[in-house]
């Protein structure tokens, strides 16, 4: 049986994570386990920045963006040294169980703990939706609801003016935020790393759409695929003489309100990992594939590449230029 | 092969129902068939609401709620020999394929005319997630998204009161919007049509809650489930001295633009169905199961019983009363 | 000068309260003055309620709706001996000065503080926009915001199937909330406490929208001018064969995030508030009038009769049913 | 009397522009007065794109950002040559009077076809709220509330890791949107074309923001006030350690649906603007001053200067810098 479980974000923020840490909270309470939030990630551990009492916290801070236990990059955490003091820090705070929320390498951290004897559990947190072994990770779907609102206000300013709009989207290692906002919003032209057409390709497709009756057109781009969008802009523009701006939505995609869809994915995942833990696993990433919640053990998922979503690129061939 | 593709709305809207549009429109342009949309559901087959060119649209009309085709009741169409006119008024338009879009009853229409002979293919078009073999309806997600942004906004008032308020949500035959909204928002206390505790039970939990520190209280409450909420929150007020209000999300839920998943899995969902058509398939309903776009004769639909959510309901009691 | 001012919020909630804490700190702590927030409104004051550390308020209190200081009903503050013993109390924490947040029972107990030698601002903040000598209340532009969402979500539904919706809005004594919302919807009948037309007259206006081709009708009313929303809305159907629904729109209006006008108008006030104090004045109302911050005597505040706004409701006239 | 009104949109589009078309068409009607709305600006009275009717226009784009009536750059109209033939087409046309709603550039080319005999009236329609003799523009309103929502998203992230945003927004020639949202968001550094701080002075003010025990700091910059956001963002990380990211709002500020404040502005700007007419004006700009709309004549408007906004600025440094 688990007497204390720590629990921490690490790695880039993502809308969700606030619902998964409540969940987690819930659920504790519910079986009688003590929980132990850390702020600011690994690194929280030896600065023992430990949430002794949440008392204080925001009644609503569930259905806040961010993560109410801040996030630091720790790059000294690779070292196997740091590792073994980390886990004596947690062991004389008797935890002995630990749940962390974040990316790669969020799990890679996790992952030597439960080496090393601590029981672990990870979520996946991440707009990227980079995680192998689930569909969906948390914050995804907002990222892409943010996406989308963004496009449907350039639309507005792009049809009263006939003009094209290049939109830069995030998606390190996967683009998936691509693929399905442009899938949502319509996009004429999608350039992700599998896919990068010439410039004179990407202008005459351009052209192409505003000859078949089109009022505007959205380019959707992966972020660090395009070196210079402002280049790109003013060659669609001098080659089709139509009114070309691009725009990097940034950050912006990362905040805001989590989605229903995301607490209640955030949740599900919150309320398993603790069941799983009292159930004595350890190692496992939980996931969310094939309408179920599933678990994998860490080093699958961090083995594993993602590869580009070959459905959606189909379903996107066959609508978007048409 | 398929000639000429009818479309139509029936039932009540939801939000995605365009995107549907839209995507069947752009698929048949892709593939060289034709399509028909029809205006004010079937009733608009007699009344030769037919879009013949849909240029003057609204460039953004995918990404608008409601739905651009209209939708009218029109109970006549349970009789055959007016399904049997319907079939030769579509011949003489030269149209052999039907999409239909809606909940059951548009389900039950398009099954008449695929038994005649016309070739059909049916998507889920409801808010109320009530449609079997699919694990989500068109515009689900977005009413979903609405409720709990509502919830939210009642929370803050709720908290800066130490209120309780009873809000009551839709969903006719199935009880999905009542236990995922309360998933994502954390409500303490669920009503449905298969757990309906006395005045006195729901009064004491929500002293209860209060007891724990809580801040704020809200009990979510399934459409047609409790006869008199004002009366309700009047009982809970007058034994807790909580004071206590009622709201009707009613209407409100239907409206609004589709989000992000709502648009892709629309999006999908019409793909697929001109795909199946052009396939030679007919007298199928589209869904998304486990993942993964499916068909399901309609007959099989429409002959099964929703059943709730039980492991929805099981996550619900872990956490919202704890 | 001021050593150290007390700030509450009372009466009902409103989105920009926190925006003026905020301000009201910030600005004290420009000039080196001392802030003692009271939770609970006037009640806080004899519980003691006093928030002495504000370093575990979150980060972005002022972006959120409600009150972060609470509020809570206290009818005994009419008192004048009751309102002896406040005086008292705060004198002992070394506060001479006091600003209050809220609506006219608010005001009422503030004049009666100054009244007894403490120096008192008061700062509107109610979303009905009931208060005289300002243009607009805090909280009154989110309401507003909120109302026109909520009918254009309904103007979706109501469009697609040729509905008519009756709307209630809030609005005790002043029915601005009615007015703007009508002239920012195109609200096709707008009825209030100085216009109620019979059931007749609402169902032939009804009749003759539709037969000049509207697709959607909006009824607005102010809450308790009609008794009873569903009859009238059976009572319309029934008349004219278009289907209506009736929605309370109700606590939805008074949550949410503050739009940018009321964090703008709250920032103002807040700085206004705290530079009166400074400079010696005392029993003054913070209000925006013609574009500008002013100051009127509190007792003329509460004096003042609020009159409907003439000349909105001239352009109503104007534009909605023609 | 007035016989025909024309309408154009010129110039950028902003949100509110299509509220003021209906509030336009619906007054003539009201008035028994003909409109002409003219698509794609003053170039369209040249290529005849005239809607004679407006019954496919979508029932609700009064409530939709960007403006119906499209809008194309024509420098050309500067000519005088070119304005006399315009107005012989419109007078072909029974045109008597002319609407143009726009900023600077739509208003010269309204105040030219004044000189040459027809009635014109001018809205202020920009996000940019450069116009002179009003306090707002149409679409002012509902861009403050983009960036606002923004920087609140951002914030989420900023707060989650302790990080610095610089975030550009709109404004050539007037800084309100900058010095309006950084009041509204507490944005801790302004950065406008009257105050440019040295990269040291930033970094600095930065490092003491942290120091005071601040999650999260952002820099609030006009457009063309920095020429590399990218370099600012490196200089400060080295200097301060703080991760530093920038990000460019650019044109989604013009998009979206309005804000009820930027309707009812229109709703108001247009009703006057068709009575002014009708009472045999001419030649004048619609505004919004201290409350009030007021007219002023079009050649004071764009002689006068933009001067920036005192109070506002004494206001910011009074409160978020401390």
């Amino acid at each position: 049986m688990v007497k204390r479980i720590a629990v921490l974000t690490s790695g880039g923020d993502s809308p969700g994570m606030n619902s998964a840490i409540a969940a987690i909270l819930k659920t504790a309470a519910r079986y009688n386990v003590k929980v132990l939030p850390i702020e600011q990630g690994y690194s929280g551990i030896f600065s023992s920045e430990f949430v002794r009492y949440t008392t204080h916290w925001p009644y609503n801070f569930d259905s806040q963006g961010g993560t109410i236990l801040g996030s630091t990059r720790y790059p000294e955490f690779a070292k196997e040294e740091v590792q073994v003091i980390a886990k004596g820090i947690l062991e004389e705070e008797n935890v002995d169980a630990l749940i962390v929320i974040g990316g790669d390498g969020t799990y890679k951290g996790g992952y030597e703990l439960h080496r090393l004897g601590l029981k672990v559990m990870a979520l996946p947190g991440t707009i990227d939706n980079d995680i192998a072994h689930t569909d969906y990770t948390i914050g995804f779907d907002t990222a892409l609801n943010t996406i989308v609102e963004s496009i449907d206000k350039l639309r507005d300013t792009a049809a009263s003016h006939k003009r094209c709009f290049i939109v830069e989207v995030m998606g390190r290692h996967c683009q998936d935020l691509a693929y399905y906002s442009a899938l949502a919003t319509g996009s004429e032209i999608i350039i992700t790393n599998t896919f990068v057409p010439t410039k004179e390709e990407i202008a005459s497709e351009v052209a192409k759409q505003f000859a078949k009756g089109k009022k505007s057109v959205v380019i959707t781009v992966s972020e660090n695929v395009l070196e210079n969008l402002k280049e790109l802009a003013q060659f669609i523009e001098k080659k089709t003489r139509i009114t070309t701006r691009e725009i990097v939505l940034g950050h912006l995609q990362r905040g805001g309100r989590p989605s229903a869809f995301d607490r209640i994915l955030a949740a599900q995942m919150g309320i398993k990992a603790v069941e799983a833990l009292i159930d004595g696993n350890s190692g496992l990433a939980v996931g969310f594939k094939d309408g179920k919640i599933n678990f994998t053990p860490l080093e699958d998922v961090f083995d594993t590449k993602i590869t580009d979503n070959a459905k959606i690129i189909k379903q996107l061939s066959k609508i978007n230029q048409s």
